[in-house]
């Protein structure tokens, strides 16, 4: 595969907020959960580029135009006793797929996890996407096959911080 | 169910961190996944209460006598732009069981997620662990049957690092 020209990787700054809320309401698109996003352009870049950053954002470039992104925040293993790296989300514009932009955010965070020290490089896959299970497998991700994940929100969440301790 | 005498969750301190490695261990054992523990108690401390800590801690005691911990780190949702509490283990000794300790410690976390403002409190669990399935049920957790997670490490991590961006 040859390189497309003047691409780049590079962190995202404050004046790219608007270009990722695109993109997750691109990713939330394809993947079926539009009516879950709430995100508003405010509360992102408060939470991204505030006091207290909750997470990380690189973005992939074909010259100056942002055309993917991954976002990314710390999470960490017990077992080992270290950090890891945990992609939230990860998407490339549909026009640029194919070129291996997708490949080269997922190498480049695998590279930022080796640098910091991380034991680990993690994210999730919808189980219908099996182009992206296939993909994942040959980059040597192993599938975490026999946990699922719970979730309280909303309502739910409230009602249980309501509960009693006993 | 009557509450247990001087029972009390509090947030770890170094002083913990044996407890704390000691909780993990048995509760790697009871998961079966024992052989993946490499956690020691410098590296642990150093994560827990070192100069950035990766993770939190608390305990649920009997009396002075730790019987029970949660550790949990900050994740974040895009769809909502909002942190979100993850619990990454939760373990209660056997001989502390079925007095509402580990409800305790769910209700706990997610007050302390509602009160940092936090759009989700998530966790995972095996997919053979029944009677957790039902308990976390019971507390108004949605099961993510949809998504799988994905993880690369050790020399998996290290040769997807190596590759070449393009």
């Amino acid at each position: 595969m040859n390189a497309p020209t003047e691409f780049t990787i590079r962190a995202a700054t404050e004046a790219d907020t608007a270009t990722i809320l695109d993109f997750i309401r691109r990713l939330a698109e394809y993947e079926k959960l539009s009516h879950q996003v709430t995100a508003t352009p405010e509360l992102l870049r408060e939470q991204l580029f505030g006091a207290k950053p909750a997470a990380e954002v690189v973005l992939a470039c074909e010259g100056a135009r942002p055309v993917g992104f991954g976002l990314f925040f710390t999470n960490f293993s017990t077992f080992l006793a270290k950090p890891g790296i945990y992609l939230e989300d990860l998407f490339v514009l549909p026009e640029a797929r194919g070129k291996g932009y997708g490949r080269a955010l997922l190498v480049h965070l695998a590279r930022l996890a080796v640098e910091r020290g991380c034991g680990r490089f993690e994210w999730a896959v919808l189980d219908w996407n099996q182009p992206a299970i296939d993909f994942y497998r040959s980059l040597g991700a192993e599938p975490l096959s026999e946990w699922t994940g719970q979730r309280v929100t909303g309502k739910a969440l409230a009602d249980l911080a309501a509960r009693p301790l006993f």
